[in-house]
C-alpha cells in the first residue's frame, strides 16, 4: 500500500524544520521506499511496515511536544507494486508528456 | 488520543452504506468510545487501541474490494482524557451557547 | 455537498479554544447547516457557499497567525440533500440500532 | 500558500488514470507552480488562485461522476515564497544529505 503522512507538533511555533528532520531521519533509516514532497512523505509497504514506521515517527515527535497532529492517507490497491513511481509514470504515458514532480 | 477515520472502497459505486455498516459494527463492538459524524468516525484511545481498530476495519473492507482509500487524522494531546466530548463542551462554555453537534 | 474542515494555527501553542471559538462564531452566523465534532466541523451547501465560508474562516485565522494549516474533505454526491443528518440515519436504519453520534 | 489536493470519483472502479489525466491537464494549463506525487498534487499560489484551480478540477470530475471525494490540505505561511521547492531544500541542508523526492 501507499501511505502519505505528515506529523505536526503544535507547540514549536511556525518553523518545524528541526522536528521534520528528526522524522525524516527515521524514515530514511527504515529501508522502506519513500518520497518526500512539500506537504508530507509517501511510503510504500504492507500495513504493518507502513503503520509501524508512522507510529515510530509519531512517538518520536510526541517525546518533545505536548500536542501532535498526525495525518495519514492510505491507498491500498490489490496486486500492485512499486506504485510510488508507477502511478506517475502511467499518467505521463497516458498524457504523452512529462509532468512536474 | 483522538482519531477520525474514513474507509472508502473504490469498486462499489456511489452507495457505500453496506460497507460502512460492516465497519460501524466492528467499531461498535470494539468497546472504544466513538462518535459517528457524516464524514467519518472519531474514536478515542491509545495508539495501539485506535490504530488496531482502524486496521481491523481497513482489513475487513479490503476483503471485498480491490482498492480501498483510508484516511486517518490523529490529535494526540498529553494528559487529556475524554476529549471526544470535552473539546466541544469547552467550546460551548467559551462561547456561552449551545452549538449544533 | 458536504465538507468537513479544520483550521489550525501553528503559533498559538497547544490550546486552540480561543481561535476555534472565533471560527465557530463565523460558521454559526453563516446560516449554513453545520455540525461540530471533536475533529472538525461539517457544513452542507454548494461549492461557493461551503468554500466561501471556509475561506472566511481561514482568513480570520490568518489575521492573527503566521502559519495556518487548513484541511478540507469534500463529499459531493449528485441529487442528494440534507446528507448532514441523512447519512447517519440511513446507517442506523440499515443496522437497525442507534449509533453514538 | 501551498495546497495538496486529490479528487476521487466513486463510480469509475479502481482505475482512475483517465480521470486523473483530465485533471492534470487542467493543472498543467493553469500556469501555477505544481508538483505531482503518487498521492496527489501540490500547487502554490494565493487562496483565489489555488482554490479556483481546485474548483475547476472538481467541477470537471463531477461532470462525469455521480459522487466525487475531494481532499485539500493547505499550508499558509506568511511571507514565504517558492515553498514548493524550498521546504525540501531547507530540510536537505539541515540533514546535510540528499533525500528521495
Amino acid at each position: 500500500m501507499l501511505a502519505q503522512f505528515s506529523i505536526v507538533p503544535l507547540d514549536k511555533g511556525v518553523s518545524l524544520g528541526k522536528d521534520v528532520a528528526k522524522v525524516l531521519q527515521i524514515i530514511d533509516n527504515s529501508g522502506l521506499p519513500y518520497k518526500l514532497n512539500s506537504m508530507g512523505t509517501v511510503v510504500e509497504g504492507t500495513w504493518d511496515e507502513v503503520i509501524g514506521l508512522i507510529g515510530k515517527c509519531h512517538e518520536e515527535t510526541v517525546k518533545s511536544s505536548d500536542r501532535v497532529l498526525t495525518t495519514i492517507s492510505i491507498d491500498d490497491r490489490k496486486g500492485m507494486k512499486n506504485r510510488i513511481d508507477g502511478k506517475i509514470e502511467s499518467l505521463e504515458k497516458r498524457l504523452n508528456k512529462s509532468l512536474r514532480k
